[in-house]
Parts: C-alpha cells; structure tokens; sequence
C-alpha cells in the first residue's frame, strides 16, 4: 500500500519510529478482521457485509489486572463510543480498545466482556464489573449496518491475533466500509520519536466533506471535487494515542486535546454529525487491579512546555499522517446496493503534490 | 408498599404530584420487567437470576422522530451508563431511558437498538444511526449478573407496557435484586409541584455504606449496624428526571446537578466504586429528527433565581424522597449463593423516625 | 467560640486531626485580616466596611517555584472564583490562596500578583506569567462591596501572618461580612485524619436559605424559621481542601467533587446565585517550576476503593463540620443601612440537638 | 493595511460580510486603545509600554440589563481569561468582552466593574454581582507587563469609542505587543456569511513557533525560519465569536469547539504555555436581568446537520482568516530591551504563496 512518506511527501519534522505505526509503541499490538462478503441489494441482517474490528492492545498480558493510565476526548459526541465515563472517573483502561461499526458497538462490548470474563471470572462475583472501551464509525453507506455482523469469534481473533509488527491500513479491520473525506478511507497509522519516546496513533477515519480535504496543505479536495459523484456525506474518526511517556491521566488528557489539531490539518469543519473522539494511554506503568500497598512509586513526568511540546507535536504529526495513510491505504470499494466509495487516486494526489511542491 | 409519607414522614416543603411519582409529569410512561427465577449456588449463565429491566418513556409517541431536551451528568463515573457522550452534544434524548445490571448494559443496548429500528427502518440506512440511553446498577450479589439474562422481548415487553399511572417501587425491574445502603434497595420514585410545573424522579439504588444511612435526618443506619449481617460494599445509583417546565439542555443539566444533593441527604459519601448518574429531561417541547425548518419559535424559561429555585428544591426533595421510597418498599431477598439483602425494617425505622422526633 | 463536637455533638465517625483544622495537614498555614468599621448608611466607596481576606498557603516556602498538585470543581458556577482555567489544564497550583468579597476578587489578585513579584522579579519577564487563585463570596447585605476595601497591605499581612496553629472561626476574614442559610456565617474549618493522612477542610459560608438548614440531621432551620426576620437571600460557598495524602489532580478532583456532599447535608439545594467552588491541593509532594530531568519518581497513591473511600469520607465530614463551626462561631453582626445578620442562636440549637437526640 | 485576500488568496468557501469583520454581525461593536511610548531597558513599572486594550460589545444598550447568550471554551488552559465559570453556568455574558496583556487582566477586570456599576449602581446592593469577561496574551516580551499600563480611563475609552465599522487589525488594542508565530501579531478580524446568518470572528494572537507556521497550506514559516533571529517562544490565542444566528448557549458552545480547528489550519500543536480560549455569543434575542415572565417565547435553531455544518464552516474559515489578518496587518515593532518582533514579510510571503499556488 502506498504511503506519501514513502514517495518523498513528508508531514512534520519530528522523526518516526521503526514502522511508523502504532505498534512502534513498545508492548502496543494490534489485531484486525475484516468482514467481506456479498453483493447488490441491501438485505438489513443479511448484507452485503463490509465491515470489521481493530483490537489494540495496551500490553499482551490480562489488562484487567495490569490497567494502563489513560483519558478520552471527545471533539464532537455526536458517537457512540463506549467506556469513556469511566475512563475519566478512573484513568485507566482495562480491555483491549475495539474500533467498529456504529450499530454493532453495543454487541461488540458485551462480547468483549464475555471474553474477558474468560481470563477473569471473578468479574462482578467477588471483584467488580469491568469497563469496555469501544469506539465506532458509521459505515452502512457500504455495509449491512443494522446486521451487527460481527461475533464473539471475531472479536476473539481480533485480540488474539493482534501482534506487534506492520498495521494493515486502509479497507481492513473496523476501515473496511468507512470513508474519509468522501474519498473510501479506513484505518491509518503513524508514529513519531519525541524525547526518549514514541508516540503512536491509530485512526478510524470516516470524517470530512470532499471539498475540504487538504493534503500537506494542498486543497487536494477542491482539485478533485468535480471528478466523481457525490458520496454520503461527513461521517466520524477515532483516534487512539498510545505512548512509552510516563503520563498520567491528566496529561494524556492534553494529549488527546491535541489530536483535533492533526485531523484540521486535513481539513475537516468538524461536522455535526461526526462522532469525533481520542483515546489515550500509556504503557509507562501498570495499575494493578489489586495493589499490594496503597502508596508505592512511579516514575512522574515534569511537564515543562520544552518537554511536553514536543509530545503535543508528535500528536498532531502522527494523527494527520495517520488520515493520510488511510487516504493513500485505502481501494476503491463498492457495497451495499451497488454504493461506492472511490480511492483517493494515487497518482492524481501525488501530481497535485508535486505541482504545489514550491 | 409502605412510604414514610403516608405515616406522616414528610420530606421537603413542596406539594407532591398527585402519584408521588415520575409519572406526574404528563407523558411520562414507564414499564418494568422483573426476573426472579432460581435458587441456591451461582451458576454462572444458569442463574439464580435477581435482575429486571425498567423503561422511561419520556412519551408514548416514536421518540427517534420527537426527541426530548436532555442532559446527562456524571457524579462519579464508575459505572457504564451508556448514550451520555451524543447527549451532552445534542441536548436531546431519542430512546426510552432504560436501566438495567451493569452487565446487561450493553446487550440492553443493543436490543434497544433493534427494537428501534422496527418503527424507524431507514436509521443507519438513509438517515442517522441512533444513540440508546441506558443506565446500569451491579445486582451481583444476588443475581447471576454474568448471565446477561435480559432478552429482547423483555425489553419490548418493559416498553410495551410502560404507562402513565403508578409506578411499582423496590425489588422491581432494574431494582429486582439491588441494594441500597447495605440494605436491600431497588427502585423509587417521587415528584413535586414546582411553580406551575411538575418535577419527576426516578432512582435505581444501590449505593451508600449502612452505617452512613440517614433518614429524615436520623442517623438510622448507625442504630442498626449491629443488627444484621454484612453485606456487599456500596454500589451505584441511576437517577432519571423528568419535568415538563420549558428548559433547555443547560438548564436540564443544572438541575441534573442538584440530584447529588438529594442523595447526600440520605447520608451517602459517594464511594469510589459507585457509578451514580443523572439523566433529565423535557417534556415541553419536542426537537423533530427531520425540522421543516431551520428557524422556529419555542418556550424559554427565563432562568431568575427565584424561578429556578424552585426547580432545583423540587428535584433535591424528590431525588431524596425516591431514595427512601425504595427503602421502604424493597423486602429482604435472598438469591445466588443464598446471598440475602435484608429489608430495612419499616417499624424499626419509624420507631427511629418517632424517637428522633422532636 | 462554640464548637458543636466540644458539647459532644459530632459529625461522621472519622477521628479529627489535633486542632480539628485545615491547619492539621501539616505544612499548611492560614492567615486572616478583618475589617470592620463604620456604621449606618452605606455610602459606596466610603462604607460601612464589614469584610476581609483569608490566605491559605499550603506550604511556607515560595509557591511560585514549588507549585502544589492541585484540582478545581465548580459545583455551581454562578461566582467569580479566580484561576480555575489554568489549575484544571496544569494540576498545580502556585500561589497562596486568597478568599474575599466577591466584587474585591479582581483587585485582591492583581495584588497578589504584585506580592508575588516581589520574590519572583522573573514572572513575565524571563519566565512564564503567574495564575493567582482567588475565590469569594458576597458580602454585601452588610459591607461596602462596591468599595472594595481589601488592598496590597491587607493582602500582604494575610499572607505574612499566616500560621499553623488554630484558625480563627466565623466574623474574620473573608467570612467577616458572610452570611449561611441566612443566619451570620463567615469562616469554618475542620479536619479528618484518615488511613495515615489528614484531610483538612475550610470553608467561607454564604450560602443556603434559613428554612433549609439541618444540624446533624435535625430541621433547625424550620425550627427557628419564625423567629426571625428575613435576610436576604442564599449566596455562596467557597471549598478549600488540603491533604498530605499523595494525590494527583485526578484524584484530588474526586475528593474536590465530594465537597458538595458535605454541604448538601446541612440542607442545602444549590441555590441558583451562589457561586459554590471548592480548590483542593496535596502538600505531599512539590513541582518544581523549573525541574531538573523531564522525569523523576514520585509517590503514588494506588486508588482502591477501601482506600480512597476514606479520604472521600473524610471530605464529606470536614466539609459538613467546617459548615457547623462556622455557623457556631459567628456572631451577630449590623453592617450598611442597620442590616443585621443574626448568629444562629446556640443554645437554642444545642436543646434542638438535644430534643431530637433520640 | 494588506489582506491577503484582496490580493486574491482566499481561505475557505463561503463569502464574506461586508466588511471581513466581527462588525457585520448586526449591532456588535468593537473599540481598541493602543498604548506604544518608551524605548530602551526595560524598568519594570515604568516602561517601555507596547500594550493594549480590545472591547467588544455584543450591543450598545446596557449589557447586564440585556444579556446575550454565551458559550465559553478552554483549547488549553495555560492563561488567566476570566468569568468562565458563570458563562458556563448561566449560559450569557452581561458585561463588553475586554481582551488585554496577561498580568493587567485583572485590573481591567476591576476596571470594567467599576464602569459598569456607573449605570448599574445596584449591582452588589439590591442585585446580584456581575461577571467581567476579560481575555488575555503576554505581550512581555515587547512590553513592560509587570506595569500592567491599562487604566480606567483606557478601558471606559475602549468601550465608549467602540463601533461598527472597520476594525483596526495587527499592532493595536489587545494585539499592540503580541506575537504570532514568533513574527509580529496582534488582531485580526474576519466574517463568513452562512444561511441567513452572519459569524464574524476577532483574534489577539501571540500563539505558534515559526516552523509550523502554514499559510493557505503553504510551510511558510519553514520557508522563512533561516532568515530571521530567533524570537520569544509561542504565546496565547483568545478567539472571540459573534453571530446573529439564534443559538442558545449549549449550540454557541459547539461553534466555539470548532475555532480550535481554524487556528490548527496555520499550523499550531497547541503549545503547554499557550492560554487559548474561545468565547462565542449571538445577539439574536437578549436575556433581561429581570424578566416579566417565568416562560416567554424565543426563536430556536433547529440543529440539523445541513443548517449547523455551515455554521460550523464560517467559525474555522473566519478564525483561519482572522489569524491570517493579524499576520499581514501587523508591523515589526520593537520594545523593551531593544527586543523586536518582526513582521511576516509580505512581499515573500506572496511570492510563497504564488509559487505554492499549483
């Protein structure tokens, strides 16, 4: 898949790590299944199916015993995303973080309860309830969106095939049916160095109107806008932000304020019906779910604006590279009652690029 | 059922509606659905079953179509209420309100969903997806929650029978196997009259520490620790409100804001592990999904102190009143593990009340 | 002056600390300075002044350099309170902590800012600005506020006053001019010891309408209702929460929101007018305004529920008795134009006590 | 003064008001004093003085008798604005919004009350208090700002010359010191029509490292981060949001959550020490301080997304444009310690512009 970085088209000045992905973050894996099936006539329950989940995974151990610090954002709550009240009460997160479709949200977070209940059986008998965080976007233009199509088995593989290496990006996962400025987008990932650390971010694009897309700052969207049909309109993004940086709660809360500014950078007004929302977390420390003292030590970042700035840079770099690689990712797709969302063509992006290039 | 009112155990100033009920409020429906099946050892996905669902229909017509103004507001955010992130945006309620056990909340949810889309089939389709409201309290210690025994038809059934008159109080749908104050609890409800409006409340209990019980003031819950048995720690509350006074989504949250103080008088020091949320809304007007046009006129409350004042003691007193409602009218149940939560013991507390007189 | 614990009238089941004063955690210091001069007509500007200014340090050193964790809650925003935007984005506060009348809030912090620069000539020149936290209540039933009495001299000599040992309760500093539930209210404090830690809470009382008012539970308010003549109506409540326990922002903002509980519990229902906020600080550990090394370790407190609930609990009572000292302490007190507020009468309160002792 | 518009470089899609500007919302005035005198080494109090001071007036009547509703928003809470909490309570501002330099804000808040009790000389006697709303950027780096230079007299001159016509932009009012983007700043000015509605946007700007700076896309700040000496690091933002559309303050909040993304489009990763903060209001119907009637009628905005999108379009290009007019207007200044703040040269920054321009 084709990324601009790869051909010459760099955004920001910080470096990236390794992949340039989420899973740059040390310990951070990610699993996605991909739902493809059927064609023609939208049947509700039965399809045509273009849909998926993306797990990300704090650490691979049990997560409801070792909890990560975290906080969420929401930049527009016109979504569904689930678990946030908790993570701002607690600020920590206890499950895999699980991206899909709007309607199948609810389904999805009770079937990752039960799989959870699997490795902690002790969840509201003799301990507490657990808290599942899952986010969505909306993608019946091409999906049998009130099917809820996806099961305990998928939410299982999902998890248990997550691993550390290369994301698959664009129409995989919880990207398979969403779109990205009218454009097919999907999911996208990037990853900066700041400091001694990374930070990773991984998105689910569906946002944006075509007209205002911009890319690296050219108004890729209005040199486009009169070459295809009109798509359905804005949809939502989530964003998840992982990082090695010893953060709490409430400094992983200014990081995820600072994920809008990457998205704006691509251009979006921020619709009124996207659903717009970051989850944060770092891998610095673990909560345990049962500590043996109540007062032990961790490592604690100063945060002086030389420092945390750059983390705040590497945000806004990585989320808005994230956009544009599930842009440049993502294959022209068609679904439900023959509706189509067309790739960013690749080549006309890189042409118009070029042309701005100074 | 016993209510300390009609023993002349009076709470607040205001005049009552004529139940003492959120279905004062006219409009204002709700239906309840209880399961109690099973005895002896905890088999989880078998039972026993303590559990139950009750549905607020803040009216009888397709709520999708004529939403409510709403507001959510979060006093502590332990717990899973689900649908808060769209209301906060929209300041608009589309569902009926339903609560439940917290490990229900999701599959509550979906089926909600689904219940939803037999009179709306175009949602997600050719219009919006839909944002379900659904609140939570952990039944665990009596209840098989793992088993997630709510179905789809006792949702339909919850909503399908909802009506405007007396509202069952104590081990009744989402209060079925509850706590409250170590006691047993469940649900209640109270109203006032509030200048020419109707304020409603509606609590699903399970919070509060016995030996922090207060009733009218008396210090009840420390006259009876030493009676009975220990029983599980504090829980959560849900506390839904209901008015038909014109106020728009920030003024809902203001008086969302005051329920915390009716609480608080029944002792209460908001324990970590307690998800207590506040749902309110409106009654007065209704905000169509699709308006014929952008402009239109409506009811303003003009917010003078004097004026809301009123509102806000409505819904202190009516959120305290409801809470000792469910007090009074819960009886002991034994359930899972031959688990039991004892009933506040009415001729106790009134001999308390009476002692403690004056 | 009369405490209620010292007739044996107690409040909660936590220990206090030894002074049973916000002064308890240790490290932190309060100073007063209370004007009270002219009588008769008020003439704005000129007088009669009854008003004053209280200054909570949390430690002795230069605040601006060793900065204290801190949080922010606003629990009715209808109030002036000074510097909240800047402690809820940072989690620190850097400055002593100055209570006033609410029309002197602007005027007492560009005054404290000048105190500030003395010992830090740097702030806006070489390094950053300074955010002063400033919070009031509305003396003006019988002060000058218009005048705004309170200068740089005062300010100075609150601050260079302040000491450890017992804190002056009722008709000083900024609770010089204060009412509470329309009784004469003024300045209140009280501590809780819980787990290894002191809990200290002090209060600038305003708020709350007479009718209201309960004492340990029992309606004095409605008892002594007739007695009197009318005052003017419910104002507000300034919270200031300090603790040794090792806190961070998120956690102290939890305690900061179970302020409210232990107000609500002396009746009130949070009167539209009053400007209810509560600032809570940890003294446990300092961050240095220019660190050394972006991360350091530092203690952290692990947030179990047994844990926490005990440092909540211990809010809940401090806020509720630094209520009761306050309403104890103060004395009867005629201000501008004859206006009179009447101290609750205490030993008609103690025989209410008595009567419904039970 | 040069526009880059009128030289044929246009941010967004949707035309403009009459004037660009905050005063083609019908009735909203805007007046500035800037104070420049002195030169040389800097004598804390004395000078050299680049400051300023910016009024605006949502209408020329007596604002606290007829308020408009409000909505305030916190990007980053690093600064000092003031009177949020009751913006965020009661949903109106009642008094001009001043924006001003960082350590003068509250002694032009002090100042502004004691402006507005000359029509109001009931306030803090037989009425409630009022709620100043003042905004600030540190213009040290150019001024004497421990002086805090704004005086009464400015500030009753700001109000009493405001107007509705042409507004000053770059180095005047509130701009006359600050940055932008380490080159010379102030405020800028910009409107969109959308609907029937107007939204006009006013900026005092000080935020941005050079490096990110984009224009219209272009890495302008990039281009031009060799040629000049290094300047103070990045600064504050307040954006200020007028429109005549009739929203209510839960919807002025949602267009003012957009202005981060207009100020995100030139570029910023939202620095730790910038104070950026948002105000909106809508002079569409005024709140009286005594209404006649507890429920009055009032018009609504019916917020579907088709309507509200458009307004959401005009917030991000007119913050966008006004960020970009504080650029092109202002001119290299220089100030205390022979400290200068140079101006974006205009001429190179076309010529970017031309050969970026595809």
């Amino acid at each position: 898949m084709p990324r601009l970085r790869s051909d010459g088209f760099i955004t920001g000045f910080l470096p990236t790590g390794a992949l340039n992905a989420m899973t740059d973050v040390p310990g951070v894996l990610v699993g996605q299944v991909t739902l493809v099936s059927g064609e023609g006539r939208l049947q509700p329950g039965a399809g045509p199916i273009r849909t998926g989940v993306t797990a990300i995974l704090p650490h691979g151990g049990n997560l409801f015993r070792d909890k990560v610090a975290a906080s969420v954002h929401t930049i527009n709550g016109y979504g569904k995303a689930l678990g946030f009240e908790q993570v701002r009460e607690r600020g920590v997160i206890e499950t895999p973080i699980l991206l899909t479709n709007t309607l199948s949200v609810w389904r999805v977070a009770d079937n990752l309860v039960s799989y959870m209940l699997d490795d902690n059986p002790d969840i509201g008998i003799t301990t507490s309830t657990i808290n599942p965080v899952v986010g969505e976007c909306n993608d019946g233009f091409l999906n049998d969106i009130q099917g809820r199509h996806i099961t305990a088995a998928h939410i299982r593989q999902a998890i248990e095939t997550a691993s550390a290496g290369t994301v698959a990006e664009g129409n995989t996962g919880a990207g398979t049916g969403t779109a990205c400025y009218q454009f097919k987008g999907g999911i996208g990932t990037a990853s900066r160095r700041a400091l001694d650390f990374i930070v990773g971010a991984l998105v689910q694009t569906n946002f944006g109107g075509r007209r205002e897309l911009r890319v690296l700052g050219v108004p890729v969207g209005q040199a486009l806008i009169a070459d295809l049909l009109p798509e359905p309109g804005p949809g939502s993004v989530m964003v998840v932000l992982a990082t090695d940086a010893p953060l709490d709660a409430r400094q992983l809360g200014r990081l995820a304020r600072r994920a809008g500014l990457g998205l704006a950078r691509t251009g979006t007004v921020g619709h009124d019906g996207s659903g717009d929302f970051v989850i944060a977390f770092s891998t610095a420390s673990y909560h345990p779910h049962d500590p043996a003292q109540v007062v032990t030590t961790a490592p604690r970042f100063n945060e002086t604006g030389m420092a945390i700035n750059t983390l705040f840079a590497a945000v806004v770099e990585a989320v808005e590279e994230s956009v544009l690689n599930a842009l440049t990712a993502a294959e022209t797709m068609t679904g439900r009652d023959g509706n189509t969302l067309h790739a960013l063509p690749y080549d006309r992006l890189t042409a118009l690029l070029r042309r701005y290039g100074g």
